[in-house]
């Protein structure tokens, strides 16, 4: 069983918990139609499934060996790259100036989505190189952009992300790698970076570094980094390949999962340095790289709901055609599928469950990007922005969470079997491991949400949200739809706890920020049942509202299991927020010694 | 960071939480002495961390490849598995009738423990083989017994237990492998049996498989099985190894973990068949069987502990030596070691407090079953059953999700660095995986808890338990110690809620088995939520009742914290038990199509 792209479940998500139908008809999307995003999917989930998801073994299997500084990529990859990038896809959401398609993130999202889940190691790559893209439009010197951003849009070159060094991972005011400033304004580069994914490959016959790097004189700290575009080889002014530069791929790691993708350490200055072309100001490369982070952070969420979708129909799947035990409601005498037993059921919807809540916080987040940039008056555009901010941890670590979880769960139904290598199910607990790490790990992640989105205009933005998901609520109640069962007691209770952990939270603030660092990750965790719980319910409510070709029943189901299965931890969540932080600080002797 | 065997830590939980010292004072023990049971563990953990840790990483990375029939284990292990039963390890509880050290399973649990957090791959082979000794121990008849137990008690020879088919996985009664009887009273055996671990290996001159088959008038389904013990080698009647038997090795499987742990296809019959020996009557095998796996459940609990405890130890020695980023109140105007960050205590207090929790559990069970064997009345030595029965399957899957989830928090802790295999963390998340499945999937467990197990004594034997933990919430709350927080109130409320689940399993258990089933994996945990919790503070109020030498502080720090973070999930796991079975039932369309 391989992958098979979800474009239904997709688009619905994308329509009903994302407010697609709401954008387009605000008219924010310009003439988009829905037609035309449907046909988007549809091709989109034709490539992953037909093109994509048959490399996900192959390269977990041959990984990405480095011979004589060269790291040739598994087999079938770089026809698949050369096929994705010649259908247009690497540039989907670019702007129509740089030779993009000028399409909303929140469809990029979707095919980001499909990618991954078709091959998260190959979705990693393009994930990267349209975060670089956004950098350098956003920062980049004109003749910068000249030469290198239309490759960067087309996938021609392929970009890289190099923050990490082996004493600077997340804390990168201890970064060392240098840069020095020549007459003719390029910089000299020296150092050596670590865990660079897609640091050295085949694909393309270009890579595009963006570097972070200090210069002799910059202040200590954060406030000292400046970014910097290295290219693999330098480009001539006719735009022809030039001299390579002074990097290289010192070592290939060799990980956990993710197998094809290749993570290196590069080497900046054997041979006198690196040529560096400055993005941005000096000393504000941190800002810079901001920008390719929170759309990278997005990207890893999509990552975790890719894996966990991938999980859950390969789970499903085995689940039908297995055949153990009898039901205990079974007509056939003989054995029954194991998914007629209650808690295989039980591990499915839970598997289902929590996809659904994940890829729905993941596209409302997406949505609030392109709202951010596409909202007609300012005020709108920097609520949205505000919105944006204050979804992305939560997106970023909680889908991430739950493809640990869900991969778990898919191998845990496979019993016997999913321990076995050749079933496949082991691969995405693998390669699940790493989305709660990369990019910001998900403690940094829970952190950021509560020292710096919850402030946002002074607890307004979160506010407001917590306004909308009472909304849901309500409209719950109003159905009162008995398939619902107890959905709207178990979603209210989870918004209660939500704001009591919220307000708690924005007191220990300012008095005792140790006690408020406590609580993050379980304040994550809370925001985000809440929230993927309503956001289920509004598409239980958009599924009995709309006309026939919608699941309603499955989404109803879905809906209420997630509201009676997951959003009841929320009573607990609260206590570990708001009571457990002195349980924490108070067990430091079991720590010590 | 390699394996140090925490054996004040072990003795610690014996003594106090598994009742260690009151049945010595009760002489059950015979004239075991509390200075003796030190001096073995002392041993034990030394063997376990100078010899068998350093194993660990060879064999996940050498494997046990197969050639020619034979498997080769990892460089160092012939030579360690030698001296681990030379030291006599291998009979420790087993009967001094067939030159064990007749010590007590508690005793044993310890080891077990320590022998697989050392090396799970290890620690494997030993643990059927102990499982095989004490079945044929019990139901064997006296030739055979004499022929195979000492050798299988010394550990000269490896035993194996051999019942999955590949249509016969937790459903055993689809099995087909093939008993016919002989003129000699011998039977012979034909078919095929999938992942059997330490089917084949050079440890040993010989491998005593008890292999379960079917005779050909045997009744269907379960009822029909018989066991039988089939050498590798014949034993001539002087003892020496006669002609090598019918079975072989056909593969080895490529795994998720435990490498150095040969997972076998074993072939029966390629010429003619296997000579069996009957164990026990004929008919009667799954009985038999049980024998073994019920000890075999104990000790795959055990190497949950195992395994959490060791990923616990290396990501608590990465987090004092890394430095990144400045705690809060941190003197230091540098980085501080991430152990100071608030989030990552919250991690390594949540793994070493879930450790604890399922150390204590499992070690109340293993003392349980000493109970029914050394009790002097019956109905002591029925209710000590009964107890046991009712823990194991707490104890195996309560163990093994927990080794998961800190196998899966060390990870975290490390960073980037966790998901590089060279770390050894990633190895620790793959060997845990499998623990959940074998011996019985954790969702058998949870069925075996709440179809068998609750109605014991019609309840009366899990009522008893229920008391108990009553009784440690009177205690702690007579201490009142203001370090125990609101440790009384929180396990006060998950006994409140382990009751209510309780009754309403066993009234949905006569009319709506369905139902019953489907609260099954929540009830499980909740049980073991509200027992771990309260084993850990018993542990707290030993700590400050002893004298010097004990961590009250941080077993005090570790009970709240259990109480206070994992307890309080409590309230959602009886929520998933009572309302929850129905959200379950009315989704079965979100799992059609």
């Amino acid at each position: 069983m391989t992958y098979r792209a979800p474009v239904g479940d997709i688009a619905f998500t994308l329509k009903h918990a994302a407010g697609l139908k709401r954008a387009l008809d605000e008219g924010l999307y310009g003439d988009l139609t829905e037609d035309l995003v449907d046909a988007v999917l549809e091709e989109a989930g034709k490539f992953a499934t037909d093109v994509i998801a048959p490399l996900n073994r192959v390269g977990d299997v041959h990984g990405t060996p480095l011979a004589n500084g060269a790291v040739k990529m598994p087999p079938g990859w770089k026809e698949a790259y050369a096929a994705w990038t010649a259908a247009g896809w690497n540039g989907l959401a670019a702007s129509t100036d740089w030779g993009g398609q000028g399409l909303p993130h929140l469809i990029n999202a979707a095919c980001l989505e499909m990618w991954h889940a078709a091959a998260m190691a190959f979705g990693l790559g393009p994930l990267l190189t349209m975060g670089a893209a956004e950098a350098l439009a956003a920062h980049g010197a004109e003749a910068l952009k000249q030469t290198y951003l239309p490759k960067l849009v087309s996938g021609e070159w392929m970009g890289t992300m190099q923050l990490t060094e082996p004493q600077a991972g997340s804390d990168l005011s201890a970064l060392r790698t240098k840069a020095e400033r020549r007459q003719d304004g390029t910089y000299r580069i020296t150092g050596q970076k670590i865990f660079i994914t897609y640091g050295e490959h085949d694909l393309t016959d270009n890579i595009v570094h963006f570097v972070l790097a200090r210069l002799p004189d910059a202040p200590p700290g954060t406030r000292g980094i400046s970014l910097f575009l290295v290219p693999k080889y330098l480009v001539n002014p006719d735009g022809t390949l030039g001299a390579k530069n002074d990097v290289r791929c010192h070592s290939v790691e060799h990980k956990l999962g993710i197998h094809g993708s290749p993570t290196c350490t590069m080497v900046y200055g054997d041979d006198g340095g690196a040529t560096g072309f400055l993005v941005g100001e000096e000393n504000r490369g941190l800002a810079c790289m901001f920008t390719m982070m929170n759309n990278a952070r997005l990207g890893v969420g999509l990552e975790g709901v890719a894996v966990a979708e991938r999980a859950t129909q390969q789970a499903l799947a085995y689940a039908r055609e297995r055949r153990q035990g009898r039901a205990p409601d079974a007509a056939d005498p003989g054995m029954s599928p194991i998914l007629a037993h209650p808690d295989v059921q039980r591990m499915l919807l839970l598997m289902r469950a929590s996809t659904r809540a994940a890829r729905a916080i993941c596209y409302m987040t997406a949505a609030a990007i392109d709202r951010s940039h596409r909202e007609r008056d300012e005020a709108a555009r920097e609520r949205a922005q505000e919105r944006a901010s204050l979804l992305t941890p939560v997106a970023k670590a909680f889908s991430t969470d739950i493809g640990i979880e869900v991969a778990s769960l898919g191998v845990q139904v496979h019993g016997g079997m999913g321990f076995i290598e050749e079933t496949g199910a082991a691969q995405h607990y693998r390669d699940a491991r790493i989305a709660t790490i990369y990019e910001g790990t998900n403690g940094i992640q829970a952190i950021d949400l509560v020292t710096r989105k919850l402030p946002l205009s002074g607890g307004a933005a979160v506010r407001a949200f917590l306004q909308e998901l009472r909304g849901t609520v309500a409209a719950v109640r109003e159905i009162n739809d008995p398939a619902l069962g107890a959905t709207a007691e178990r979603l209210s209770e989870a918004i209660e706890s939500l704001e009591r952990a919220t307000d708690w939270l924005l007191a220990e603030l300012a008095s005792r920020p140790q006690a408020a660092l406590a609580g993050a990750t379980p304040y994550l965790r809370l925001f985000a049942v809440a929230a993927g719980g309503c956001a289920l319910a509004e598409e239980a409510l958009a599924a009995t509202r709309t006309d026939s070709g919608h699941d309603a029943a499955g989404r109803l189901g879905i809906a209420r299991f997630f509201a009676e299965h997951m959003a009841v931890a929320s009573g607990g969540l609260e206590r570990e927020v708001i009571g457990g932080a002195d349980a924490i600080l108070a067990a430091q002797a079991a720590l010590a010694g």
